[in-house]
């Protein structure tokens, strides 16, 4: 039972719904709404309500996208024989971020986890292997996690890919740069030292 | 510039003008709402335009409402004799939860702060002078927070409200009931001794 007027405590309530928020920061998000402008109220459950009505999976790459195919796959700038493979689409605006990357992308919507039950008939590894037969490919870049999960989704892929003909590449690991030696992970250093390049 | 389709670009923006919500935040948000039902994308933003134009200041005691007076102060059971007074419609929520208190409120939405430029006349002391002139009341209990603003709120109403003839109290000073003396401020500890009373 709340002492809330029935408009706020309904507020309160959604807001708890979102990942991270709790009770009290759902009330403080609530009493902020209370205390702005109403074209603020507006524009931010509009925002809500469009980015889930009219966005969508990239038919090509399951990038989300409000325009199918989305701006990369159809960018006559880009790169079409190179297929960059990520867990998720924030993974795609990472790599986008950096500006090097031309080529194209294809987003799995998760990796494959037994210990969480998900198998590879969950994520976009077939719409992958169904692009990679039709369109000609000359690499795929598999910049899944550096984790169990994304190292697993990365070996699968590859056993499935490399009989194609297709070349499979995987984004080097080792120490991030800026970072400092001594508080590196003795995996993340032992795959360092595994991966050294002469100079 | 956003790597991010536009919709999903503007859910973020929106997000991050919410207060304590960043950047990352608001991207882990507007993913959730990408990847949750759209009856909940729905509600949520019906909840956010509601709250917002369903809710009004009640006209006897300030506080946020959805009914105009508010039900605590319609509520025939409450003592109409005591009103209590505080900054924020939460307090009121604080208030309520002891489930000690049948007195009225008055909420000023906000405290005297010299440094942020807000004086007697920016929150709802007029409205609790006129109130306390109208209406029949034998005491104010001054329940603005225990920092300088809140000092300062209350040492105001108290001199405006004393020549009236009307009881003025305040809230206990002391330490928090499970608290640790050894982490209780100075300030606080002094209250606490300067309060004592005989058992």
């Amino acid at each position: 039972m709340s002492n809330y007027a029935p408009p706020v405590a309904r507020l309160i309530e959604e807001f708890s719904k979102l990942p991270g928020i709790g009770r009290k920061t759902a009330q403080r998000l609530a009493f902020h709404i209370l205390n702005t402008r109403e074209d603020y109220a507006v524009n931010l459950a509009q925002a809500i309500v469009d980015a889930k009505r009219k966005t969508k999976y990239c038919s090509v790459c399951s990038n989300i996208t409000d325009i199918d195919p989305c701006s990369i796959c159809t960018n006559p700038k880009r790169d079409k024989r190179i297929i960059c493979i990520v867990e998720d689409p924030r993974d795609v605006v990472a790599m986008e971020r950096i500006k090097e990357y031309d080529g194209l992308y294809h987003v799995l919507h998760g990796a494959i986890s037994p210990m969480e039950g998900i198998g590879p008939e969950d994520i976009k590894i077939k719409e992958l292997i169904m692009r990679l037969q039709k369109d000609d490919v000359d690499e795929i870049i598999l910049a899944t996690n550096p984790n169990i999960e994304g190292e697993a989704t990365a070996m699968y892929i590859s056993k499935l890919v490399k009989p194609i003909g297709i070349k499979v590449t995987r984004i080097a690991h080792g120490v991030p740069v800026g970072g400092d030696l001594e508080y590196a992970d003795e995996v993340t250093l032992a795959k360092a030292l595994e991966g050294r390049r002469e100079l």
